[in-house]
């Protein structure tokens, strides 16, 4: 079941310097088509179509460390190793890979296959004072995983790809362990066994990690309740330069701050998560769903906020502004979309009661229904999902919009080929602010858009809503001028943010904080609890060699 | 609206040295019929019927510092300040209360109105090395607010009561802001004129204070959802003596490890917490309930987690040993008992199929419905719910229970005064680990009470249930030999807290760490976290003035 996450090896390679798969990457058929697209929908000027780049045109600077003699695990300062360990998926990312530049590329890439092999690395780099990189699905949007090494005497990417099992399983209480780099398909594999499953799907879901979940505190496409891995996770195992630390596997527990917490989030700035156990639960044999469109946006947004309120806890709740439904090919009416759907328990059906009462008040406010509500009965079918996005594997808008979602991050790797900006952001704030804040991000991004690249063309869809506010997520894109699309971007990008700030947002629902959030990170958290991460930090990680600059 | 928290004004006294209000304490006809009870129902020794103590009998040492004269609150050294600002609301704070001993009250008892006198607390007692005890109800069971202040020049205890306001609501967002000395009822008269609730019922409702349930991790009464005040948090303020920190007001977010997870379970050990954000809901107009009996205490069990795993979320899903629903008078036949209720959510009544199928479930399992199921409509009754236990004001066998619930802290100050020995504990663990769990619990304790008293009482109930695994909680009785309570308690104490750590449960599920659990909570805690923790109090408490003795 294994991906090769180096790169090298298995059935199948994944992209130097794109988002996925080498087989996936776009035809000039493909990409004329979508140029074509673009053009038309947004009305942007004429775009190029680039030559894909080969990894023989790039050059790396000799490494600055020998992989150690004395690890157990293989270690390599290959070229194809390096290059594909020096960045995530962010736009800025590809852009860089496309441009064929790996200025910090890793030195050295090290495959632990046990525990043990990780805590050999972090003893050699500790004693070397070379800077170790945990890395997973390689699929950050923050700089999670990039790491010039400035100050160290090299950069070690300890790439958690080779520890993918699921070792055990406790059926009676629900719980599996899981080690760090198995990916979701991995994870869902591994669990069918046991007619189990994680139901945890974030975008990456293809390629991310449990680790690195964990780590950043990834979110999954699940609307409300069971949204955070935070939520999934029974205890965590971490290896640190000051010694290995597991918490107990608890249901729950009020003993001190929660020690789970404090390594969600932690983003390999104090050690390596190894393995954890995470609650798993049996596919939900029904769900029932219905699509409401609404003329007005704030209509829309106020029968979003009444839903979640009530208490219904819909598996999707997806609110798409006129532009992200166009641009998701749902509506091309100038209708917001609001995606509703619901799952059963186990045996039991009613879950139509509860979309009904989500229709009737999204009717309330306005909404007509497009779809629906229809409900599914996948008792018979026996499939345990194999999807990326089960929740959503449904016909008609709502399919529209699951393709949409899966296929993006592979629509990128295309856009950055013709000289199209391309980003995406994404906050939660309470409801008493976001009027505010969305009309000052539309204001701000699109100013900033036009500064930079003399147009642009924004969207918005709420990823998740709460009884306090919603998680709108954006989606900018913009007509770049080739090489000096990050220059563009941070213009864009720096509003963004700001703006964020400026309105009591936070800087990141579920994309973490890297070194591309760190210093905004850094006005939200309190300067006083910044500080006792540090010391923290000093604490498990007396070297400083883990991840410098991510976080902290 | 308020409560002096001083005990020295107002309508209503606080007992000096008992649970609860002066005007609640027993009568000698209450206390001869209880004492009949427990000699008849659990086949005690006849028991004695002692005189109640009184604050005249209670002889101080002098205050080893003077209350600061440049603080501008009122801070006191006074002998019904001090006394009642000694200990929590444990058997063992009972015991010793009730026999006149005080040896460690504090020196002095301060009572800020507002954030910058509990600044200036600190200023002054980090200057005068005195140490600070944060003090809201005074109803730890745990130690939390009990200090002698070895190596200190003194003790002050910051009594939180006067800061009970709820100066801000924000209706569309459904959040509060909340002064950390606002009790449970406090909170429930200030959000009425909103239509709001806060809707969390810890057992010690009427006394505990919003900053203690931060600070505490308090749990309260819905077995399932929204039972920790952690889901309630939105935001958190406090005050080191590093400084002020507050978090953002944030439906969610992905930045770093939650600093909110921080402050809660943080015991008053890295600073005070003075006011935060909470998550407030209307009153949910239905309810729906049953009660069914096992013969089978095992059956009970699984059908418990069936329920739990089945994804329905019962506000009530209590389930009660036979010697639980004895002792709670539920039921004297035996039975196993299980209380079931659901809460709707806005306008929505579908609560009967949840009930309905959590019925089924227990009936698969060999359960009897004894009573139930009804429905209960209140969305004419106006009422804004001022019961303690709100979730359960019905009648029947969950109504005794409910009775119970309330009533159980004043009767424990009667058990005091005719020795018996009473104590709670409570965890959580794993469904696969809770047999082996329960069986040594039963067998440990029972012989731990027998070697200690001769005799004793045990009894368990769920008090919430998670799909991983129950929490389990215990109530013991004991004759106790007058004068020799606390070290009959030690014996008993020891033989839970070690079995709870040999099966890999947690210390507390709901009671915190403080004093009583420390030593157990560093077996529970990763050493390398533990350390992380204390190295994060140096920073923000650099004296080391803050409840110094409390969970770390």
């Amino acid at each position: 079941m294994s991906t090769d996450a180096s790169g090298t090896g298995g059935d199948r390679r994944e992209s130097f310097w794109a988002w996925g798969w080498e087989d996936r990457l776009p035809t000039d058929e493909e990409r004329r088509e979508l140029k074509n697209r673009i053009e038309g929908m947004l009305g942007f000027p004429e775009r190029p179509l680039l030559d894909l780049p080969t990894l023989e045109e790039v050059t790396l600077a000799p490494p600055r460390v020998e992989p150690p003699d004395e690890c157990p695990c293989e270690t390599t300062s290959e070229k194809r190793d390096r290059v594909t360990h020096t960045y995530g998926s962010a736009y800025r990312d590809l852009v860089r890979g496309f441009h064929g530049r790996f200025d910090d590329a890793p030195d050295v890439v090290a495959y632990p296959e046990r525990e043990s092999d990780v805590a050999a690395v972090l003893e050699w780099a500790a004693r070397e004072q070379v800077a170790v990189v945990p890395y997973g699905g390689g699929t950050s949007v923050v700089g999670g995983v990039e790491c010039g090494g400035a100050g160290y005497s090299g950069v070690c990417s300890l790439d958690m790809g080779r520890m993918d099992a699921v070792p055990e399983v406790d059926e009676h209480s629900r719980a599996a362990r899981i080690e760090a780099g198995a990916t979701g398909p991995e994870i869902q594999a591994q669990l069918a066994d046991y007619g189990l499953q994680l139901r945890h799907y974030p975008q990456s879901y293809e390629f991310s990690t449990f680790g690195g979940w964990v780590a950043t505190r990834a979110g999954g496409h699940f609307a409300t309740r069971y949204t955070h891995i935070d939520d999934f996770i029974e205890s965590v195992r971490a290896v640190t330069p000051a010694g290995t630390l597991e918490t107990r596997r608890l249901p729950a527990s009020g003993a001190g701050p929660d020690p789970n917490r404090f390594l969600l989030g932690s983003e390999g700035a104090f050690g390596v998560v190894t393995e954890g156990w995470a609650r798993v639960q049996p596919r939900p044999p029904y769900r029932a769903k219905a699509t409401v469109r609404f003329d007005d946006y704030w209509d829309a947004v106020a029968a979003c906020r009444e839903v979640v309120q009530a208490r219904l806890t819909p598996a999707n709740c997806r609110l798409l502004d006129s532009n992200e439904a166009m641009l998701n090919e749902v509506a091309f009416d100038g209708s917001s979309v609001l995606l509703l759907g619901f799952e059963s328990t186990d045996s039991l059906p009613p879950i139509e009661a509860d979309l009904d009462r989500a229709v009737e008040i999204a009717e309330d406010h306005g909404g007509r229904v497009s779809e629906g509500p229809t409900t599914e009965d996948r008792t018979a079918d026996g499939s345990t999902g194999e999807s990326a996005a089960d929740g959503d594997d449904q016909e008609g808008d709502s399919g529209e919009w699951r393709d949409a979602f899966v296929e993006a991050p592979y629509m990128f790797n295309s856009l950055v080929s013709m000289g199209v900006l391309v980003d995406t952001f994404e906050t939660a704030v309470t409801w008493d602010q976001f009027p505010a804040l969305h009309e000052a991000i539309r204001d701000n991004v699109t100013d900033a858009m036009e500064g930079a690249c003399g147009q642009g063309f924004l969207s918005c869809r709420f990823t998740h809503a709460y009884e306090d506010g919603p998680a709108p997520y954006y989606t900018l894109l913009a007509p770049a001028d080739v090489g000096r699309e990050l220059e563009q971007w941070r213009q864009i990008k720096a509003a963004a943010s700001d703006t964020l700030m400026e309105y009591g947002a936070t800087i990141t629902h579920h994309h973490a904080v890297g070194r591309v959030h760190r210093d905004h990170y850094h006005e939200e958290a309190p300067d006083a609890y910044l500080d006792a991460l540090r010391s923290m930090k000093r604490t498990l990680d007396p070297e400083g060699i883990m991840n410098p600059g991510a976080l902290l």
